[in-house]
């Protein structure tokens, strides 16, 4: 026994990290699949079980089935773990695992486990965990009180604070799912303590630990500045990441608001028929909602064709990297744009904030956009085979909502064919690992590759 | 006079190439809305002149207005004459004029020159120039009088001739344009004749003036080779270049043939009503034609929307460079490709037939990949405002037809709201210039940018 998980431990880092987020879907979708987890009225079959359980630990909230409907309070519970199990990330777990059998790590493997975990250097690894867990934890215990001053009065003691933790849990690892009904959060589109409190912890869940405890180490400085220079002054001493992660974000929510409104205003099927407030409200929570948490208070099937489109940019950006959020990354696209810059400009270095970032780390940016945008558009034409009679921005939305693990949906996740449905499993169990984490897994097996430097050849591009 | 040429030749060069493109286009239109140009019957408004012309200099084919229904011979004489100075590449012509005045270039510019030329070095560019030019006649006359085997005997002597001319340079140049009906060449959908004489063309015409030069100095050594092994011995003389983008062509037309078989082999409106012979002349067609010439013999719009798809990701690789193609470029995808298996290999360095390509190269091609990606998804959201009830695979099989400089459409440039259409003329003004040219163009227009090395700067990504 004890050799068997010393081979494992002797495994490459990649097929680990697929291998752990394997078995626990597996198992979790056991469980969700026994008779007691389950209503009377459930009429899920093992295909759903497995569907919701990739969906919860990928943290993306599509479902063939709504929770609500499906899982009683054990059912649910289930739900709770194996979306905390995915949003802290098994990589963290599984890392510790490694870290704990304290093996030697190759170099390599080394480079491997930190850009899993988004950490550039791995001292301090435990300190670092335990203050991820204890974090989330009181972020999570916070918003589920808030959200009891709205949830008790409306459904009662027990189910009023369940639901409030339910949904706490969910909106801090940006997973997407409610208890609530089949309409993820819509009823509550002008509820002002949804609206305000959802998108905290979203953003808080979404930003990255990393960017937490560096924001956390200046934060005496912040809350003692006493002017706007005392402010900036503080701002600039934040890690390069930081800065660059709070600005793109900043940046992501006021364009998804600026071109939400222009698109939306007027259509009486979304924001048309709610009043001024309502439409802030509305439009403030899908701006936040959209790059990768998945909760919706609008009908995003109403939505006009060139909203769906330019929403899907938002949810291929997504969140950023070290937290609970998916897609390519705030930061991962800003290095391409950067560098895009640079070629534009004819300079070979790309700088920012005085600073100039390794080659090496953008060219990885290009290669991870690349691959996500290929394997959407595999996706994609995968699922125009299987429901060709589906309006192709249907088809589009979903499978980026999937790769991006956002999981919103314009209502169309349970009525795809079976086939498409299995596409959609395999979008959101990849997009939540990284198609390069699954790619080095395939291609780095038995360490076969030599790099090997020969004379340099030329080739013409276009 | 002599002054202000002076100065035009002290232009940037993305500035020079761009104002050429623009002023020929602009002559183009104008020559094409005079009255002496067109049919009696023509309803063309200046609008459809202008994209025509731009369609024509872009070698794309897409037009509002059929050639056939709207120009007389001397209108289509000018129709001519833009795919002529299109094809061959105004870049050329502009480069052969900033050679003339002789004046020194920077090494910069000369970079540039060489990049917007496909050609590493500037030796021997006149012979260069000329050779092109004989070559490029040469093969358009060989197919215009085979053409005339079928044409004289259809259309009479005059128009015989004078069509066989038209569909040979058209050809050759992967024009896609005809003046021969308003269906492209549905007509000869099982005519062999077309079906072999016209992708040959396309062929040579998109593959690469260097590649020709290279195959013609080793032509001798092919044609005497005695034996399987000679003949691969002489292959292996050939430059890398020319080795990847024949293996890419061949690759990607076999490729094509398989997709389109699947995919469309009892679809009763396209392949389904052929014959086993006229299955396989329709397949071969499509499958050349598709990723830069534009001629159809079947119609578009009755494709399954999987194939639709499918097509778009050839239209976007299109030819090989420094050729009559358009589209990112199957060497540039080639180097992509090369990159992301280095990347999940975890090696540095990217090596093909025992060279290791330069990474300064590789970079910009994954630009260029990344820009054509995003400028195509900006137009496609673009035209879901205007055109918002037209299924979204036919937009977007137009936005992808058009930056690759295709020309295939699904029946729908004409029914387009001109805004759309109006996209749809930048998408294939940016498509044929290349967007590394447009962009260099924007940014460097004063030489402010200096390549300042900092010290280096850690961002984490996805
Ligand atoms: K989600
Ligand atoms: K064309």
């Amino acid at each position: 026994m004890i050799n068997k998980i010393r081979n494992f431990s002797n495994w490459p880092i990649p097929i680990k990290i697929i291998f752990s987020f394997a078995i626990v879907i597996i198992l979790g979708s056991f469980f969700l699949a026994l008779p007691v987890s389950q209503l009377a009225s459930s009429k899920a079959t093992y295909f759903d079980h497995l569907f919701g359980a990739i969906s919860m630990v990928a943290v993306t909230g599509l479902a063939t089935v709504p929770v609500a409907e499906t899982y009683n309070i054990y059912g649910q519970i289930i739900t709770l773990v194996l979306i905390k199990l995915g949003g802290l990330g098994l990589i963290t777990i599984v890392s510790a695992i490694v870290m704990q059998f304290g093996r030697q790590v190759s170099m390599r493997e080394e480079i491997t486990l930190q850009q899993a975990l988004n950490r550039s250097d791995m001292k301090g690894f435990r300190h670092f965990l335990l203050n991820v867990v204890k974090y989330t934890t009181l972020f999570e215990a916070i918003g589920a009180i808030l959200f009891m001053f709205k949830f008790i009065p409306h459904f009662g003691w027990a189910s009023g604070i369940f639901n409030s933790i339910f949904l706490s849990i969910s909106a801090f690892n940006n997973a997407g799912f409610d208890n609530l009904g089949t309409v993820s959060l819509q009823s509550f589109v002008d509820t002002p303590m949804i609206n305000i409190v959802v998108p905290i912890l979203i953003i808080l869940g979404g930003i990255g630990f990393s960017v937490w405890f560096d924001v956390a180490k200046h934060f005496k400085q912040f809350s003692t500045a006493r002017s706007w220079v005392d402010f900036k002054g503080t701002y600039r001493k934040l890690k390069l990441h930081t800065r660059l992660v709070i600005k793109w974000s900043m940046g992501l929510i006021v364009s998804a608001v600026v071109i939400f409104t222009l698109a939306e205003w007027n259509n009486p099927q979304t924001l048309g028929s709610l009043d001024f407030s309502g439409k802030i409200q509305a439009i403030f929570f899908q701006a936040v909602t959209l790059r990768t948490a998945g909760f919706s208070t609008l009908d995003f099937s109403e939505f006009h064709m060139f909203t769906l489109i330019a929403f899907t940019v938002f949810m291929f950006i997504g969140g950023s990297p070290g937290g609970t959020a998916g897609g390519a990354k705030t930061s991962t696209v800003a290095l391409v744009v950067k560098l895009m810059g640079a070629e534009i400009k004819g300079v070979t270095n790309v700088n920012y904030k005085k600073r100039t970032l390794e080659m090496d780390i953008i060219k990885r940016a290009l290669v991870i956009v690349v691959m996500f945008i290929l394997l959407n558009f595999f996706a994609l034409a995968l699922m125009t085979i299987f429901d060709e009679q589906i309006p192709l921005q249907y088809l589009f939305f979903e499978t980026v909502s999937a790769f991006g693990t956002v999981g919103l949906s314009a209502d169309l996740t349970a009525s795809l064919s079976r086939p498409s449905q299995t596409v959609i499993m395999f979008c959101m169990f990849i997009g939540r690992i990284g198609p390069i984490t699954i790619f080095t897994a395939l291609g780095n097996r038995d360490r076969r590759y030599r790099d090997i430097r020969y004379a340099t050849g030329n080739i013409l591009i276009g």
